[in-house]
């Protein structure tokens, strides 16, 4: 018997910044240095802020690829489309590839700089708010294959993520929203304070798309991102673990989306699945009524869902089954036992089909009571 | 700034048995355990092999799938083909696939591997012996896109490799020389007793299929294997350094087989590589003109060619063009200096066109010298 040993450490840094293609911000000419640079990108981010790209990546031997993503075209084509465009820029294996966009352009991009070349380095821009707590920070790249979202995909870490809250002036408002149902998952599970923060500013921040009251928006976004890496961090391939407190709100969410055929956008369906685990946590007797309550009225003053049509018993029942598939035969459902703290149901018999009933019949009711109180978009 | 730390530590043995399919022989069902399994074979080895395998994986949730696997459709259609197939048999993270073929079946078993659910489990048993001591046994997986050669792929450790030399008896002899052309590989850069060994038995392995002498068959495969573990382990990810001994006779080597549209096998290529760097490091006055004739032999003795009519210095100075981009910008070409013994050549300036020249003609002299000595396959 032979031994083969391998390690793979590695680290890298988000870092928060802001006027990000200003002349005198150097973080990104820093980490692309001398190399070969191909930018990813989609047309609406490219109208928005190519020029500016551009101008900072005058004098590089840099080109700007620009492709249309979407839940819908984030396949193994588009991927293929990527790799191909490396190719013909002749991107050697310490040469780099850049996402700038949203979660999609992060998810696909690395699942193509993990393969030109048996991997090369990739950095991540993110354009959206989605894009800068949970998507574009982490190492999980995924495309979709036959209607399973995220079946193919990588862990593989950028070699660095630059996050610029300013590029979030542009964003509708309901993609500042799905932004802010992650933070408010890293919330519900870490940080009593920061949901405090998003009753209090949420609002505001989705109305002035985080330019007032910007050190408020800053610390919202910073807060959020210090939570991520510190759960990625303990367990960064999930090849320990698969209970994971980041994955709140993510155990029904994605066959919801599927479902929706991605009509609901990844950070609503996040809300749904928040409230309905809560709404079950209330049903299990692991969390106080007001609580449910509080953040029935979070999700509302966040101008998202808390409820879909979609959602019946038999569908919460078919992803509860996908999703302890690929949690490896255990649930793992996170339930919020307090606001800032969670526990794991690791078997769907812990989820009686009386108490998920239950709590979807209090999530009808709350969704008619908040409908009246929402934020306009 | 937020800082983010992955650390990714993973080993994996190499284990050389015999009658892997034998009822009394556990190892298999030992790595599979109770998980789902799904192997990928091709319809040469399925045949051969098949009804031994399958009464081996009898009473497990194991399904066979059988695919044509060659040069040509090491692509990533044949990839997505394997995952389609990995769904559909509903496969877990935690669930495993095996490769059960030769280098190429390994290849995109890895690569499918990598992908499925962001990743899960395999094994390789591989059925050939370039499979056996170089392409199975290591974590690189590839396949070609528009024409170059592993231009996709990754570095992802199987979860363990049974090798069974029992299998190299239904080899074409072709098959078993182009495998020895990797052993010698090892040889001539690590292991002087290695090359001695291929002198003396490398035919009569060739003959029997390793077979017999059946103890010094094992030792020659085992000490391969030793080699190259031992210089994968140091530099398992190629994330240090690119500098690397066992890619003597895989500087070239590449583009031959391209040009010869697959016709010539890897080992073959690499054979012609590794006679054409013995060559220049005689032309370059780091190697005795002896040991050049010396390798020659042995590599005439294994039945492999030292030349094709393809290798043009045109066709050199490209191949060594794409190569060093492949190396970020170094050549690192591997040049022996004794037998057992190699150095590297980190700059394309360091082989002039008239050492490259010469080397082709001391190669075209040295294959017309050895034509009429070689052993019939």
């Amino acid at each position: 018997m032979y031994r083969m040993q391998c390690d793979l450490r590695r680290g890298y840094d988000v870092t928060l910044t802001t006027g990000l293609f200003d002349p005198d911000n150097r973080l990104l000419h820093d980490l692309i240095g001398s190399r070969r640079t191909l930018v990813v990108t989609v047309p609406a981010v490219d109208a928005l802020y190519g020029a500016g790209l551009r101008a900072s990546l005058d004098g590089l031997p840099a080109a700007v690829h620009v492709v249309e993503l979407s839940e819908r075209t984030k396949t193994m084509t588009t991927v293929l489309e990527i790799c191909a465009a490396a190719q013909e820029h002749g991107l050697g294996r310490r040469d780099v590839l850049v996402a700038f966009g949203g979660g999609v352009c992060c998810d696909v991009v690395s699942v193509a700089a993990t393969l030109v070349r048996r991997g090369i380095p990739y950095l991540c821009l993110p354009t959206t708010l989605v894009g800068q707590v949970d998507a574009g920070i982490g190492l999980k790249g995924g495309v979709n294959l036959g209607g399973s979202k995220n079946y193919l995909g990588c862990f593989t870490p950028p070699s660095g993520v630059l996050v610029d809250p300013a590029l979030l002036r542009t964003l509708p408002a309901a993609e500042v929203s799905a932004g802010l149902a992650e933070v408010l998952k890293m919330a519900l599970v870490r940080d009593a304070g920061l949901f405090a923060l998003l009753r209090e500013v949420g609002p505001e921040l989705i109305r002035t798309r985080f330019a007032a009251p910007r050190d408020v928006g800053q610390e919202v976004i910073g807060r959020a991102i210090t939570l991520m890496l510190e759960e990625l961090s303990v367990n960064s391939f999930e090849d320990h673990v698969l209970e994971r407190l980041v994955d709140f709100g993510h155990t029904f969410s994605g066959r919801l989306e599927e479902l929706s055929n991605y009509s609901l956008r990844h950070g609503e369906a996040v809300a749904i699945d928040m409230a309905l685990s809560c709404a079950l946590a209330v049903e299990l007797g692991m969390l106080p009524a007001e609580e449910f309550e509080d953040v029935v009225s979070v999700l509302a003053g966040l101008d998202l869902p808390v409820h879909a049509l979609i959602c019946t018993p038999a569908v919460l029942l078919d992803a509860m089954r996908a999703t302890t598939v690929h949690r490896d035969g255990h649930l793992n459902l996170v339930l919020p036992t307090a606001i800032g703290r969670a526990t794991f149901l690791r078997h769907r018999r812990e989820v009686p089909l009386a108490a998920l009933k239950a709590a979807l019949l209090r999530l009808t009711t709350a969704a008619r009571r908040t409908e009246s109180a929402r934020v306009p978009a």
